[in-house]
């Protein structure tokens, strides 16, 4: 991990701050884009939309903003996104595709951090969505959004589909392996546990605190819209078909995700120095020594993903612990990172915050 | 899971009521074995020790046992162990081996909830120890209190070595497969997350709430003392050497295993049958419907193992999901389970709790 | 507190068990119902009614059931209610008066955990619950179920309007001193904080666990529907005007209320010994020796109000902890104590459970 | 609360960063002064000690830190404290007093976060703090550190005794009535419910997870050492005598102080305006609009107190909220306030974080 400060060689694209607009400000990938775009330097909020709170101010509903974001939600309708350099979708699936045409033809770069432009292959995306893709060709052109894999083509993407939370820590954490193919493809595991705000602010009986708090399974088990994402990632790695067996668990804790990978070892190598070599330079990908066993809470709040490679009994398995915060490496921060990018600000600005611990 | 009621048929071995003691009572396991007994219609504590709080009323550190529990801590030197039927050793490892000779001899009956005659093989004992081991000939006797697997030699051992709480979890989870012989024995995987209660009421920084909630890591991937006595008990069941993956974590919930089993079948069967018939009559392992994913909080407070299995896509990967309460199936209710064997009592006899839920 | 044990001296009113029914099987306090009823020695099951979801098995959507309630959800319109010896009902607000007068109409008593029971005050009900009342005939003859307070008068009651958690709570922690007199009854303060299960299982964003969890608030301040029954219950107690301000919490824990009490001496006496005296015998109720502190957890699960009088500096003011289960003692055990009552069983029968801790 | 960016009119005291000094990084104030000072523009970290782990590099310990802080903790023997600007004592209370005489003889200010230097009085310390006071003089010249009260002060100190986490709450939250002398100070209650990690990472049973976590109790009730420091504060907000009823509770969340406030009043006024024009232009006091009820996690790693005052059913007491983290205003972020009045750089450098939420 890279230690660049913010405050070094700012390249301004246009001599002023990157026009921001949310659509969907009222979940928790909206206020945490609100967290770190507010304290952004060379980013400035324009409109945060949300048809229901149309007119509150956001502050209202959030008062941890009080004083740092002035706006008030406004109707979309009505919201001058077109104005925007940027805007990023921190909706529901199928609301980013219905608006890109018209946002695109603008001149608008899209940011998407729904799953409407994240599998590339639209049948599949209607199968696992219900949905027909409102706009295949721009589906066609969008870019996977994880800077690790595709930095380049993000740069001057005009749609960025940006990974679940979920595939942004199994990718990281397998991708050296399958790009040294030093492991079996055919037979991967990724045991992951969520914190609970992954399931977004929603109104549901099964992530009220007295149903989730203080428990913990597995959910999922025979079928997650992450897991057709996760194989497409992992197979561009893997240059080749992969098999995969995904089990995503609910626990008790707000933020986080661990992911628990265990692939079988096809050829030796020095798995630490793989990794160490691997993610070199790599501003928010952490290789922690050997031996490490990184908890969640070291990356709370910031846009880190750690990373630890173990061979337990120096057996024929490899198991890859790989932590994020899901609403910040997995979202929101992953976000911002790929809005950076795509404006040649410094990858890290306004993702510098260290993790809150305790 | 049959619901066998413990008022039917209760055969008392004596006319009276068995007398029990308890070493080391200031622990989880021992305060939970003192509320399981304090109810259990057949019981009667007649001491508890801790060298440390002697003459302290266990009801002044427990407060949950005011009105229930009169008893004293006593100091174990004066403490009239000999004169019980059994004695629960709650105790950290190292203890029960030094007291058991003397009790053995005095014809008492010895359930140690630590380690001391769980692992069969002495030199494997010493080594994940440190110990040496104080009575082998002992050890050699000793039965391994598993009731599912060994009920029988369970009612006429002197010396029980319980199980350990992950090694429960993971062993009646893949005992169906192996039994049947239905998956490669040479490549299991036992991804476990457990509750902190786990890892007993220590003064250590690395439980404190502050360290441990809202977070979640993995620890001991390297080497954990209940994996050589996970693979002794799965290579009984394979009937043959297996190989093992264990990875623990520590999560943010007070009670509660939850292991997500990961098994490549070589031979098909309709494992949701296998499971079903397997634990047919088994009181305390209850075998979910297809397709269910047990939570934790199922199992808080009662001595039940659930248990669900899944093929996940179809593909030749079992992913079997196994949860149980660390302190009762995985501790202090398995003890009272195998007190109940040993002295002819019904099985379920004051171990009929109702999970608390929520 | 009296250590009386169920199995005494039990007398069966009719020699056979109680015949339940219950209203509104899907919420906290109907699952907490069926937990104790259960395994309740004199109480039997026969139907649990649910509108939305009749015909599904109750231990489908509580597996903490499953082997121990057998009953499916049955639509109250064909629910065999009328059949029932007591039918509680576990509702929303409005329910409960709707279907009482047929219900007494046939001989059936009928516990009410909701508030429709509570205010004898008709214009007060209806001011607070926005609703007429149904039944003021019966509003009129129904008793308030607080046994440490009208435990005469519940025996023969045809209707129990059961306490709310925070009036237990509170109540049962003023009571000794406006008997005595020995406090301004004028101004006193309840500085309350409950577990989020108080708020019922319903799906709103605010009782999510990403909402609740590790974080506190004050909520309804300005007014909640508790302040008028707590006053009508201090009132009888002080026998005369009483003043109060009470502030409810919202904490991070799923079970357990916690009122912390103020009132202004106004004559000395020996306030560890009133207390003491005052609840000697009472088998729910346990004032703790002086200078404790009780923790909610030592009364998680179990049918115990825990009391503890300090005068802090020797000043002018008395400060009361009063801890509960929300659940229990502050609702379905609570309700459970009522019927035996009512039924001229042990007033424990089925409510020795002891604290889950930890 | 103004909304004072810290990239605007910067004045740099010396044209260099201030160099920080801490003695005793390996505790919760620690570890959360290391993470705001390695992001603080104007300081910079010379030294970090810790006896018991010189020679570990800062970021073993706590891996949030790791490619933020590159220290390794030194042995305060040989640490060049003197060198140092400021030095901040996040040590437990007797130590910066001991090292105070040398390090003010050399020119260092000095700010301890413990509690040697909060008491005016010096026989209260020693009565508190069962310690007698290394040097009475730099304690009578030593300036409490709750810059809504001793701004001025504060600039010109050597030595500042930095308030503790539950005196800054309920000072900040009473400060505006006891100024404008509206309520009676001789009956004031202050209801104060703690996060866990005010108790700090020491290793002790009554804070560990399982002990902690889903349960609530009060704690100090006969006597607090922050009793004495919250009277000698509100004495002198008062102009006179004051009396406390003090009542702190452990909740199970990791961080923040809820504050609920009791006071009589004795003269009518605005209250709400009263708040609001006292603490108008106050960068880190925030009064909320009428009726708002602020959860502690809207403050969650944000140096900001929130305030709302409320008068229930317009009677004649008030009920004040104020919520702080007492990570940060209650310690790290009220010390780094300081630092920042003493070297002249603009109040809120390096502390404009939001709030982490959810």
């Amino acid at each position: 991990m890279s230690t660049q400060r913010e405050d070094e060689t700012v390249r301004e694209v246009t001599g002023r701050r990157v026009q921001v607009g949310i659509v969907g400000g009222t979940g928790y990938t909206g206020v945490e884009l609100l967290r770190l775009l507010a304290a952004h330097p060379h980013a400035e909020l324009r409109a945060i939309t949300s048809r229901k709170e149309a007119g509150m101010l956001v502050a209202e509903m959030f008062p941890s903003l009080r004083g740092r974001v002035d706006l008030a939600f406004s109707d979309p309708a009505n919201a001058a996104l077109t104005e925007c350099d940027v805007v990023f979708f921190a909706t529901p699936h199928g609301v980013a595709m219905e608006a890109a045409p018209i946002l695109v033809e603008a001149g608008v770069r899209l940011i998407d951090l729904a799953a409407d432009f994240r599998l590339q292959d639209q049948a599949e995306f209607e199968r696992w969505y219900k949905l027909p893709h409102a706009c295949p060709a721009l589906l066609a052109e969008a870019v996977y959004g994880l800077p690790e894999v595709n930095r380049e083509a993000i740069r001057s993407a005009r749609i960025i589909g940006l990974p679940g939370c979920y595939p942004t820590s199994v990718q990281l954490g397998l991708k050296p392996l399958l790009a040294a193919g030093l492991v079996d493809p055919a037979h991967l595991i990724a045991d992951c546990k969520s914190g609970v705000s992954g399931a977004g602010r929603k109104a549901e009986v099964g992530i009220l605190f007295s149903e989730a708090s203080d428990s913990l399974k597995a959910y999922g088990v025979g079928g997650h819209r992450h897991h057709p994402e996760i194989v497409q990632g992992l197979r561009r790695l893997a240059n080749g078909p992969v098999g995969l067996v995904f089990t995503p668990h609910l626990t008790p804790m707000i933020r986080g995700i661990h992911a628990t990978l265990y692939a079988r070892i096809t050829a030796e190598a020095d798995f630490q120095k793989l990794f160490e070599d691997h993610y070199r330079g790599e501003p928010f990908v952490d290789v922690m020594p050997a031996g490490s066993m990184p908890d969640t809470r070291s990356v709370r709040g910031a846009n880190t993903c750690r990373i630890a490679v173990h061979r337990p009994q120096g057996g024929d398995t490899l198991t890859v612990l790989s932590v994020i915060d899901n609403l910040v490496k997995g979202a929101a921060g992953q976000a911002v990172q790929n809005m950076n990018l795509m404006f040649g600000l410094p990858e890290t600005a306004g993702l510098t915050q260290i993790a809150l611990l305790p």
